[in-house]
């Protein structure tokens, strides 16, 4: 198997259905971004000990989403051959694991520095560069048709992975500095 | 507490002031950028050592003023209910640390690769992030007003990152090893 | 020797050759994101561990050649004081490189998740990084004369850290997961 084709030497590279796009298209950064979260994720799971491996089976299962979320974005969404494959229902599975892990974390009313442990503060990462995949997914957005689920999901992502971080640091005994010139910020 | 508020799943977000935008505006595209580096230092700050402990203040200090940093560009700087906050005395501040650094690591003529030892190798992913944020807060300035402290805190700051990673170095006897090719670069 | 110049504190700076350019030009992004990767590599090497260390002087290669592919990505093609130095024959180098992993790893047929041990995790981080940083020198390319070897590289590169962080898995018996929704996709 021979992985460089050399067919993308001079800029040009094909997307699913087969249509040439200069590689600065909207929609190769797009999921080029989604490619860069995913590997963020992969760190984050090499990172998980002992009191953390519980997280592992649900960071690979995003892992296997954001594969599903780049298919969708790799295509058109009028190509008569390809149909999107996103499924929805992982919004919810995603707002299930927010909920549980916010009840148990301490509650904070002000904004808190992104860190503590390695595993947090990957997680921390994983979360803003989810929220740069967002902002290239509206980029795209502006002048192309998406999978509209692929954005709630996204956004919902980030949200997940604040809450994720918490409570990684949580069950590492670490516990999250507050940014100290914070208004009341979460109800 | 509900972190995920729905409200963004469109792809359009508030900012301090509560005027609406595209998430891909200039404007989020730049606090967005420093919320990702927040999360860079709060790598680093996890990588702290017995020798580098020494740096654990400052940088949960740079953690804290990058949120001052990110209030100021999350609103207009014309809103007349919410002044900027960013302090320039920060700035000299940051000086006074880089001559510090500068005068103890061995003196180069020559650019350096960007690695180490993991801390260091992360500060210099900090110090080329916030190059990133630069250049983002620029594209910001070229239309709309912000404000001046702030970029010149970012400037200082990426100059910052590289004394502290040949500190960090330094301070765990690891050498920079110098770029090949370079010219006489450092006077 | 004081490396803050502040010349740069309101948002412009020169490249090689002396040209003013305002900090976030197309390509000020290119040379830019060019050093943000070679710091992912250098973090890549400080993980190294005793089973992968046969990767230290080949990935110390990378680096250099990276700054050979950012000076000539910081001047103008046009400069007549200032030649191309990026050296071509790297691009066979790489490819006698990916060929040699390629041989070796357990063939795959379909996508794999982007992770494995903390090195291989840092190396997909490397490749997608890689693929951002050729999407801006398309960018730039779509209006500038660029050297087009240092393009031809750059594709070649992201194959190049695909190659190894399936190395870098399979020196370490860690073995890669598949993507379950993967269509057949290697040939
Ligand atoms: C989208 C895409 C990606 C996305 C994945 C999307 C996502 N879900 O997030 C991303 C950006 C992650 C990606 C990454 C990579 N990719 Co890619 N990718 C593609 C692309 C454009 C589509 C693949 C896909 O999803 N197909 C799904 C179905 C729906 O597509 P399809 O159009 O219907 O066609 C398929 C079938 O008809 C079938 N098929 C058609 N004819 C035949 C004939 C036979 C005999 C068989 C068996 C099958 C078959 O195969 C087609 C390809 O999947 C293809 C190029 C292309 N246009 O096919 C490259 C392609 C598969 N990628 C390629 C490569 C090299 C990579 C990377 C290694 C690049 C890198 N250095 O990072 C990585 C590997 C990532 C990993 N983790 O494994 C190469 C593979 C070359 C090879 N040896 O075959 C391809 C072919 C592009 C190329 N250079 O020509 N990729
Ligand atoms: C700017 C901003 C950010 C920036 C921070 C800016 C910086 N310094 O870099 C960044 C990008 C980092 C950020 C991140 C996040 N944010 Co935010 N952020 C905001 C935003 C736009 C302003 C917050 C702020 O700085 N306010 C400062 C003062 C000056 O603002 P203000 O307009 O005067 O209004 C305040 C007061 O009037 C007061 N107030 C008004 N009425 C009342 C009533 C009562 C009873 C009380 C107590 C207070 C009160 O509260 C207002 C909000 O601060 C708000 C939305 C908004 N427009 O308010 C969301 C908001 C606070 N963020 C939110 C969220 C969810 C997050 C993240 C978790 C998102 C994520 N997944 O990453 C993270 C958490 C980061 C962390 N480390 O803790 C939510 C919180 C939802 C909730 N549960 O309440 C908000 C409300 C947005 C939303 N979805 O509606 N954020
Ligand atoms: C391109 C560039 C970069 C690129 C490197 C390019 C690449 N290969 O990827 C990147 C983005 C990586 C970079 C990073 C940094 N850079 Co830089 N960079 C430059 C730049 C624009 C050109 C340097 C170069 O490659 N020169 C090569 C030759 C071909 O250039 P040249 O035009 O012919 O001129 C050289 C000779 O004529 C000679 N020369 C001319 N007159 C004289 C006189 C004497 C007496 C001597 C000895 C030599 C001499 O020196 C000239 C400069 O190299 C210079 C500014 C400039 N315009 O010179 C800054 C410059 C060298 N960088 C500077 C700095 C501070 C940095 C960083 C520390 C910034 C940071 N915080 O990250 C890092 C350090 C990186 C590292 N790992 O060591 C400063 C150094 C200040 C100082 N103390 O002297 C400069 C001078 C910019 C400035 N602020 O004015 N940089
Ligand atoms: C918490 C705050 O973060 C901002 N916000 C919302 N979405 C994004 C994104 N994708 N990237 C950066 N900032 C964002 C909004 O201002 C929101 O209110
Ligand atoms: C050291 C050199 O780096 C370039 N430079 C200055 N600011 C930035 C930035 N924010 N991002 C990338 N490159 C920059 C200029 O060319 C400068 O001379
Ligand atoms: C493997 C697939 O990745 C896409 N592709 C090719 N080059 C890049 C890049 N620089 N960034 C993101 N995606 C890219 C193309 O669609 C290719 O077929
Ligand atoms: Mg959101
Ligand atoms: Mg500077
Ligand atoms: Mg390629």
């Amino acid at each position: 198997m021979n992985i460089y084709t050399k067919t993308g030497d001079k800029g040009k590279t094909r997307i699913i259905g087969k249509k040439v796009l200069a590689k600065d298209d909207d929609r190769i950064e797009a999921y080029g971004s989604v490619d860069e979260l995913n590997s963020d994720v992969g760190l984050a799971i090499s990172l998980l000990g002992e009191k953390t491996n519980s997280l592992h089976d649900e960071l690979e299962e995003i892992q296997q989403l954001l594969f599903d979320a780049g298919h969708d974005l790799a295509m058109l969404a009028d190509d008569q051959n390809h149909p999107f494959i996103f499924d929805p229902a992982s919004i919810t599975w995603l707002e299930k694991k927010i909920d549980q892990y916010m009840k148990v974390v301490p509650p904070i009313k002000k904004f808190i520095l992104p860190g503590g442990t390695r595993l947090a503060s990957t997680l921390h990462i994983a979360r803003t560069v989810t929220r740069r995949v967002e902002r290239r997914i509206v980029a795209l957005q502006s002048h192309s048709k998406i999978n509209p689920d692929v954005l709630v999901f996204i956004n919902r992502l980030s949200d997940y992975f604040f809450a994720c971080a918490r409570y990684a640091n949580f069950l590492d005994h670490q516990s999250d500095v507050v940014y100290r010139n914070s208004h009341t910020i979460f109800r």
